[in-house]
């Protein structure tokens, strides 16, 4: 395999080798169903139980507050569905017009059952302006879904402010962290929201797994109906390996939070000087997940620029990955009002605590050779 | 550790050697989303097609029609969800009493949304009759959902039959095959199913994956909204790992079915030779999954034996793993109508192709001991 310069982090991320080595027992000898009675389900019952924990101390929760789920779409689903499901139909939710797929597509299902979706525009920097929540809220909001962090363009939303606005109107506020969780410091009590999406691949844990942050209180009914797993919220055999990778990995990038955001900034602002000469728009706000640089450049192609950096063994993306079939100009590039001279010319360089500063070298280098020809 | 007899196949299974070795690359190395479309994502998109393919090949399906889930509890959930929540209030489901919890509370959740459902009733020996199906169904009937085989009592069940009926009805037919795929033979095309459930754990693959057999032609929209995986059909960024497992699992297990097969049949017979003096039913029907023994005994209380059982290292089951947190008589043991002074003695040993002769003795031996005390 020839050298791989991996920079889409935010698409999906090497599993952590803590991660990796922790998920190898509950795959070879410790296969036991955690659910069965007998005492070979006993360290699978407390490896899951660990797992919560570890978990809920990374994010200022409860264990028992904490559902495992098999990845952020699952969590993003059962947030919105499940909520929206037991709404009166004159029941609204709000959410933005810049959320992963995962939260607009299951919002398009629940609106076809009836409930009334409010899309809030961002504003350039791609921010959801509290007020402009506060001006769209009332007595009928059920649920307010905004991310923590957008996909595309890295911006971090004010969630405190948008919970509090929502909790005032005795609204429910979900956020989906996919792309925040183990890159920026999240306390749920602090953010004051009900519910919160995860994906453990997105945070160097292993895909086909993430979770769902449920406030004790809030009334949710189950996605998955059947077994008796997760309290009752949550059918399904547990996917032990998935889970301790998931945690391992969560902790991993937690304690290490403060040095990879430095050193992953560092590269950011190295790569940002090197391609100083070019022509760009550098999309989203600060602050933004660390290692997120998305850039409209004039006149150019992002499809062509993606593949061009391919011939070269440069990883990165032009939208979101899982939107990656679709190769117009994506709804948050529209939506934060990139002029059209730049919007065709996008894409989104994501890097992550694996790359070195040669690595971020030979992509500006590329990116300016490809873009000066 | 000291030393384990696992004989609780049915709640879940030792993960296949081979599906171990296939899973690492994924894992390590080859960690690029297959949905992003440059090279590095070449070699996960091409064991995504090869895993579809080869699971395809040993149900006899075409590719296409196979829809990567996280196990056997989405699969029916999605099954049932999705095509009744499309149809009108007055239509109807039909399932039998004694399905897996996974199709019995699905069922429960798209009652409480206004569907009819009715639950037919096995005979004595758990089989659902097609005169019974043929009875209830009508012109309302939308979908029939019966399971290949049962978890607890191993019956297999007439599907060609009831899939005729269901057909001649114009329902659509699925089938919960969580505990038969990999243990008999399944050709989706004799069976005429539309839509049939599977879990890797089940047959020697990871835990969090399964999938989704649909028919082509079957109209059904996606359970997780969100991104344009699965043919747009199931959102979340694919498990590669798990799917490359559950794969070479399947495969490993219908290539030696018929040897597998004849080797855990004869670990059965022994075994009921050995408990040949105790007092027991046994319950269930032939044919049945092979390695499933379900035992009633007179007098006795199946959680005390399962409980002596594993001071002797012994790991067998009362009923289900996913419901073993209700000690009741299962919703089975009663439907099939086991008498009073033998449903409470219901134990299920269920063997699989890594038990030995050697282990069978020391389970029978072991319960002639705490039956004769």
């Amino acid at each position: 395999m020839k050298r791989i310069i991996y920079a889409d982090n935010a698409a999906t991320t090497k599993l952590d080798d803590a991660a990796f080595e922790a998920m190898i027992p509950w795959l070879k000898e410790e296969y036991g169903n955690a659910s069965q009675p007998y005492s070979f389900a006993r360290n699978p019952k407390k490896a899951l139980r660990e797992a919560r924990e570890l978990i809920a101390s990374d994010i200022n929760a409860s264990p028992e507050e904490i559902y495992f789920t098999s990845g952020g779409t699952e969590s993003d689903n059962w947030a919105i569905k499940s909520i929206m499901s037991e709404a009166n139909s004159k029941d609204a939710l709000i959410t933005s017009a810049i959320e992963h797929h995962a939260v607009l597509n299951a919002c398009k299902a629940v609106s076809l059952m009836g409930c009334k979706i409010n899309y809030l525009a961002p504003d350039n920097a791609g921010v959801i302006m509290p007020q402009d929540l506060e001006k769209a809220i009332n007595y009928k909001t059920k649920l307010v879904s905004i991310m923590l962090s957008n996909n595309e363009i890295g911006t971090i939303e004010p969630i405190k402010e948008l919970a509090k606005i929502a909790h005032d109107h005795n609204a429910i506020i979900h956020t989906d962290a996919v792309q925040a969780i183990g890159h920026i410091p999240i306390d749920v009590k602090e953010l004051g929201v009900d519910m919160l999406s995860a994906s453990a691949h997105k945070f160097n844990g292993p895909k086909g797994t993430g979770f769902l942050y449920i406030r004790k209180g809030v009334d949710i009914k189950p996605f998955n109906d059947g077994g008796s797993q997760e309290n009752g919220l949550r059918a399904g055999t547990e996917n032990i390996a998935g889970i301790v990778g998931m945690a391992t990995a969560l902790h991993e990038n937690c304690r290490h939070m403060e040095e990879n955001t430095k050193y992953i900034t560092s590269l950011e602002k190295k790569f940002i000087e090197l391609i100083g000469g070019l022509d760009y728009i550098r999309n989203g706000a600060d602050p933004h997940v660390p290692g997120n640089i998305n850039l409209s450049f004039k006149d150019a192609d992002g499809e062509a620029i993606l593949h061009r950096l391919d011939l070269k063994g440069i990883c990165i993306s032009t939208g979101s990955a899982c939107d990656s079939v679709n190769t117009h100009i994506s709804h948050v590039i529209r939506a934060i009002g990139v002029p059209d001279k730049y919007a065709n010319g996008t894409v989104r360089i994501s890097l992550g605590k694996h790359n070195s500063e040669e690595e971020i070298r030979d992509i500006a280098l590329a990116l300016i050779s490809i873009l000066g020809e």
